[in-house]
Formats: C-alpha cells, sequence, structure tokens
C-alpha cells in the first residue's frame, strides 16, 4: 500500500541513471506520487537527482521540489536558472511558492519573481513573502473562491468555474459583503443542493472562525487542531479576506513543534535532522553538554568537601550514581507531564498547586516503594547507618525532583520561556546536584550522631 | 479570538449553577464552540456538568460528550438513561458514536443500541464497534456519498441532495463499480463545472488512494500525513467501499502518537495524563524507576568492587557524578536524532552504518571539546593523574554513548520495539552503568602504573 524504499530499487535506479535509460526511469517514476519521489531524491547525489528531475512531468516536478529536505532543494535549485525557478513556482500553490522563493538569495528572489509567467501567482508571491516567517500571513495561500452575499447560487457556480483553474482542492467559498470583508462562509454541499436563483445571502453560514495575518504559526495550528478545521480564512487588520490556511500546512507544523520540543527534551539546542552536517550536529548538542559539565563539576566539589568522610566511609561513595539517577529519573517524569499538560491547555492557574500537591502525593508513594527496597538492600548488604542514609536520601531526592520537575516548566511556562526545555538536561542536572547535597548532609548527620 | 478560560468565568458560571440560572448559562454558552464548553466541563464536578449539560443544544451537546476527558465523560454517561444516551449517539458521526458506545459495559452497550431511532446509524454503529481498535476499520465513519460510475452528473447532485443530510462535512464523492468496490472519486469541484449530462465515467479520477480496514491507525496517519489527504477512502478485503476517514480524526492519532512517545522518553509506561488518579499516575512511573535503582545498585557494586582504591584516591569519587551525567546526555541526544529520523523514515536500510559514523563523528568532536576543558579543570584542582583519568574516561563515555544511542534505538526498531523506549531511562542507565566502569578501570590503571 504505502511505496518503502528498497535498497534494490534505489539500485535499479541509479543504474539505469548511469545509463542515462529515460525511458525506464519514467516508467518507474510514474508510478509513484511526489513524496515518495523526493524520498528517493534525498538518496541520490545532485547530479543524479538534476538528470532525473528534468524527466519529471510538469505537475509532478514541482511538488516533488516542495516535498524535498531543505539541503537537498537549495543544492538543486542552485543548479536551476532564474527562468527554471520560475516555471517550477508557475506550478505551485502560492504559498508553497512563497515558501521555495523565501530561501533563496536575496538578489535572485527579484529575478525569478520577473520571469513568472502568470502575473496574478507572481504578484501573490511578493505579497506573501513579505509576511513574517511564523505568522499566519506565512503560512496562507492566495488561492480561494469567494463571492458576494448579493450573488446568487447560480453567479457563484459560474464564479467557481472561473476560478477553479487556480485552486486544486477547494472545500468551501467565503462570502464577503461589499467592502471586501469576510463575513461568512458557504460549503460547496450547500451550493450544490441549493437553488440555482436562491441568493447567498439567504443561505449562508454567517458562523466563520477565521484569523488575522499576524497570528503565530503555532496558535494557528492549534486553533484549527481545537475546532477540528480542514480550511482557515485569513483576514486582514480591517476583516478583509486575504488568503486561507489549509490542514496539511499546519500538519507541518504540528509535527515540527512536536519535533522541537523532543529535540529540546533532549538538550538539543537547533532544529537539527540526522541529514545535517557533522559540525551542526556537534555545535547544536554542545551547548547542554557544557551546562552537563558544569553541573558535574558544582558536584564535584560538593562531594569534595566531604573527603574525610569517603575516606572513613568510602561505602558512601557506591550509591553517588544510584542518587543521580533517581533524581533525574524523577524530575524528567514530573516535568514531562507538565509540559503536556501545558501544551492541551488542561492546567489553569487555580489548579496549578494542586498539581503541585498531586506530584508530591505521586513521589511520596513512589519514593516510598524505592526507599523502602533500597533500605533493604542496603541494610543486608552494608551497615545500618548507610541503609539508613541511602533510603532517607533516595526519599528526600525523590520528593525534592518531583517539586522541581513540576514547578520549574510551570515557572518557564510564565516566563515565555519553552517549558520543553525543562524536561531535559536542565531539570536533570539540577536534581543530579540537590540529590548529591543532600545525600552527603544526611550521611555526615547519620555518621556523625550514631 | 481562541477561547481562554479564566477564573472569572468560571467563577461566574459556578455561582450561576448555584442560583440554577439558566437564561444567564444559555446565553454564555450558546457564544463558545463545543471544544471550549468540554475545557469548562473538564473543571466542574459531575453534578455542575449534569445540570449543565442540559442546557446545551441538541447540536451543541454530542459535539461536548466528545469532546470531553474520557474520565470525565464516563462519569457523566453513568447518570444517563440508556435512552438518552441513544439521543447523543443519533446526533453523532457513526465513528463518533462508535467510540462513545464502545466505552461502555458492554451490557449496557446492546440497550443503548437498542434506542437508537435512526436504524441505519444503529447498524453503522454496531458494525463500526465490530472492528479492532487501532485500525483504519475503527477510524473511519460510513457517512459518504457514493455514486456508480454509469451514473450521470445531475443523477450524482440528486444522490448527494438526498444522502446530504447524513454527511455533515463532505470533501469528494467516491465512485463504484456494479460490484461496489471503489474505483475512483470526483471532486465536488469537478461536479459542479462539470456539464449536468456528463456520465461520471468520463469525468472521474481513476487514481485514488485508499487503505484497507485493518490498516493500522499508525499507517493511516502517516499515510495521510505524508501525501497531504483530506479524507481517505477504507475498503473491505474485497475491494468494496466501507468507510472514510478524514483527517481530524488522524490529527488526534498524530497527536496521541507523539504524547505517548514524549511519555514514553520520560520513562512513563502509561498512557497518562495530569488529571489521571493519583494511583494510576504512581503506577505508570514506577516501573521505569525499579529499573533505574537496579542500575544504580550494579553502579553500587562496581564502585564498591574499588574500595580500596577510593579510600587512597577519595577524589576519584569526586567525579562519578559528571561521568555519569555526560554518558545520559549525550546518550539521550544521540538516541533523539535516530527515532526522530525513524519517524519521519528518512533512516534507510543502507545508511545505517554512516549514521553510526557521522554519530561517533559528532561524537569525537563533542567529547573532546569536553574532556579538554575537563582535563584544566581537573589538572588545575587536582593531580595530572586525575585529570588524566577524568579526561580519557569522559572522552570514552560519550563515544560509547553515541553509539549506544544510535545503536540502542536503530535494535529496537528492528524488533519491532517503540524505539522511543531508548531515549529515556534505558539508555541513561545503562550508559551509568558503563560510563562508571570505564571511570573506575581507567583510574585503576593510571594510578597503578604512574
Amino acid at each position: 500500500m504505502q511505496f518503502e524504499l528498497t535498497s534494490e530499487f534505489l539500485d535499479s535506479l541509479k543504474a539505469a541513471i548511469e545509463k542515462k535509460d529515460a525511458t525506464f526511469l519514467k516508467d518507474k517514476l510514474h508510478d509513484l506520487y511526489a513524496p515518495d519521489i523526493a524520498i528517493i531524491f534525498n538518496q541520490l547525489d545532485l547530479e543524479e537527482a538534476a538528470y532525473i528531475y528534468e524527466l519529471l512531468d510538469d505537475d509532478t516536478a514541482p511538488q516533488v521540489l516542495l516535498e524535498l529536505d531543505d539541503d537537498k532543494r537549495e543544492e538543486l535549485l542552485k543548479t536551476f536558472s532564474s527562468k527554471e525557478i520560475a516555471e517550477q513556482l508557475d506550478n505551485m500553490d502560492s504559498d508553497d511558492a512563497a515558501d521555495v522563493i523565501a530561501e533563496l538569495p536575496e538578489e535572485r528572489q527579484e529575478e525569478v519573481l520577473s520571469h513568472i509567467e502568470d502575473i496574478e501567482q507572481a504578484s501573490d508571491i511578493a505579497e506573501l513573502i513579505n509576511y513574517e516567517e511564523g505568522t499566519a500571513g506565512s503560512l496562507m495561500a492566495k488561492e480561494l473562491v469567494s463571492v458576494y452575499s448579493f450573488e446568487t447560487v447560480s453567479q457563484c457556480i459560474e464564479e467557481i468555474r472561473t476560478q477553479a483553474d487556480n485552486v486544486d482542492v477547494m472545500y468551501a467559498v467565503y462570502v464577503l459583503d461589499n467592502n471586501e470583508r469576510l463575513i461568512g462562509m458557504l460549503s460547496l454541499k450547500k451550493l450544490i443542493i441549493s437553488h440555482p436563483l436562491a441568493r447567498i445571502e439567504e443561505i449562508y453560514e454567517p458562523d466563520v472562525q477565521f484569523v488575522k495575518t499576524n497570528t503565530s504559526s503555532e496558535e494557528v495550528a492549534e486553533f484549527m487542531q481545537k475546532y477540528d478545521l480542514v480550511v482557515l480564512p485569513v483576514v486582514d487588520q480591517l476583516g478583509r479576506l486575504v488568503g486561507r490556511i489549509t490542514v496539511d500546512d499546519v500538519m507541518d507544523v504540528i509535527k515540527e513543534t512536536a519535533e522541537e520540543n523532543i529535540q529540546r527534551m533532549s538538550g538539543i539546542t537547533d532544529d537539527v535532522d540526522s541529514n545535517d552536517k557533522l559540525w551542526r550536529l556537534s555545535r547544536a548538542r554542545i551547548p547542554w553538554l557544557l551546562v552537563g559539565m558544569c553541573g558535574g563539576i558544582v558536584g564535584s566539589r560538593i562531594i569534595g568537601s566531604y573527603e574525610e568522610q569517603i575516606k572513613i566511609h568510602p561505602e558512601m561513595a557506591y550509591f553517588i550514581p544510584l542518587i543521580g539517577a533517581m533524581g533525574g529519573n524523577v524530575g524528567v517524569q514530573s516535568s514531562a507531564i507538565i509540559v503536556q499538560g501545558l501544551a492541551n491547555n488542561t492546567l489553569l492557574g487555580d489548579n496549578i498547586v494542586s498539581k503541585l500537591f498531586k506530584e508530591l502525593g505521586v513521589g511520596l508513594i513512589n519514593g516510598l516503594i524505592c526507599s523502602l527496597l533500597i533500605w533493604g538492600y542496603a541494610f543486608a548488604i552494608e551497615d545500618w547507618q548507610l541503609a539508613a542514609t541511602v533510603s532517607a536520601a533516595l526519599l528526600t531526592v525523590i520528593l525534592c525532583a518531583s517539586f522541581l520537575g513540576t514547578f520549574v516548566p510551570l515557572t518557564m511556562n510564565r516566563f515565555k520561556i519553552n517549558p520543553a526545555l525543562a524536561t531535559g538536561p536542565f531539570v536533570t542536572t539540577l536534581n543530579d546536584i540537590i540529590g548529591i547535597t543532600i545525600y552527603f548532609l544526611m550521611g555526615r548527620m547519620l555518621y556523625t550522631f550514631f
């Protein structure tokens, strides 16, 4: 059902490219959809990709271009003339074309625009690239069908006939007042089943949800997801309809946001993927490693201040990794639950305190279980002082980590910092340090007094 | 633009419920969409929710029911009679109704079904609850419009008129052959702009993507996302059209999968959220804590075997947390990149070895930076043997963690285990143990020979 690229198939394509066997390649590629062809492209070198791109038909080629990895697309576009790029853009939706052109060097953008044959498409693209990245304006496309409320159903269908060439997929017709302001919508279903002479104003749905051009992409994504929308109209500051956002663009935003969160949680600062260059991957990962190292150094200072004690009771050192690891694990668990709650908007101002208490409750239950088990183990292996130290420290560390794991992301969120950062190395490092401090403090107390 | 529930608004609603001020409540709720009302419901107690539910109009009430948290819906439905539940189901899409009824105790399902007035709806629901959870069959709805290829455009429009009552949102008409087998589709746009006497077989699009009833939900989600589909037809084993899946259902699957992955990465075994009960939250989190504890105990045994050395060189103990934390951090970073690559299908059989080398390259760069820094620090503070031990161990640990962070998720994936598990406590624990072993081994070697 779904295409899976096998190495045999890839090899057969590479062999055919080598032999310039255009018939074989055209035949194989014809059966595939653009996203699948893009997967193949990502496995080819530039020369192979450029050759095979020429063989694609006019409808498929621009779609493949859109589906490519950013790096691959950039490489490929460098081999194209401005006129060739313009031809590709002419066959794209305006939003996609604007995305591609925005990736080009600025001096080239104008040149490419001047080569686009369809003047309306060119002006649409020119408008769209002006919207700030990460806003509804940068997500929207200009292709839409709109009618005035005073028109009739048959006039509206006539309008669709003339505008339809530009609009690939159509879900609804937007209804405007005399000042081009969006006042409602009309589903195609309603249009089909209404009398041809009915006036739009009698049958349209005035309750239409929309966003403004400066609404953030994340908000748009949340909005469409929450209200199960397939398409969302975009208006300017005066309420005039200027574009529409479709669900597929928003799914990309959702996916990117989720990936970004996972990367933040894992201590990766930049948005990278495994195909990125070595130095970019290294650079995205070093900052949090350095933070972790500073944490480790602080930890070493703390342990260092108990040197005498370690000499007498070297067994104190045995459980350092356990205490550190458990603090980290509990902290990550707690903050993951909170980050998820924040993302789903299920955390309200008032119940934050109750969440904190709940987390402490969970910490207490799991902390008691763990510290009881470790008490048994340490008592069997070592002396009762160590058993008491480890188990009491473990319980305290788990409670502390539960508290911090809840409190830190909530606080970060309040200060508009991505709380996913807190689930990662930050909370782990913090808990490591606090855990060791608690452990040695308790150890000194117990060994001194008993 | 987007509704935000404030505690003032919530308080005013609660006060109105207390006073049974139906006019005020109806007025306030009328302005809101179902997902927003559901957010309010999740903050009310059962009695308040049950009272306010009665005030919702017939269209909104079932939508609110669908948007509620599972626990809340279960509670609320317990206060309803079977007949009342049946009324709600009658106003839902068949797929949503099937989801709700599947949550009821089995003996109640039949009773509720028998109360549904619309016989077709009842039989659709009865069919849908038989599909296994997590398959396309369980995601699909029965509401769709289909025509035979031999019909004309005007017959087709007539068909839409009669079937349209059941289908809320319509994107396309499916085309069937005489044996009810799916052979293509027709966009509403095409239908509107075609001549009324044109035959469907002359204008339909034969290239239609579909899935089978037993395709897994994740595969469906990936499929629709990859090919940017808004609606996807579902066929049975004989190729007969039996339902359709819409993008909103799939967005829920995508969101749930992403959340599940984040939970697995954070060492949470069950799908929980912060509103779940205390004991459920505890139970979902204890397994990986116990694994982490076993790791800690193994670590303690390893350190224990170097007791004599710690007595002589207690400074060896200082850097235990640093070594453990860095191994964990690097392992998590590496596996996050791989898990993401696996999810995006950008990792192909052939280039896994090259990924491994790339990760080792990143590990080498970052490892060299970190170990150089720690060498300088340890040399300044302690002796050269310790500096050499810590920095050499750190480099080795980072390389090891890079390797394991790449290798473990890839191996898990090969054995069909969710690789996100590897990014969490599993890789951290493993790297902790390996890190400590390397560190003490190197320390003994250096202190013994020099």
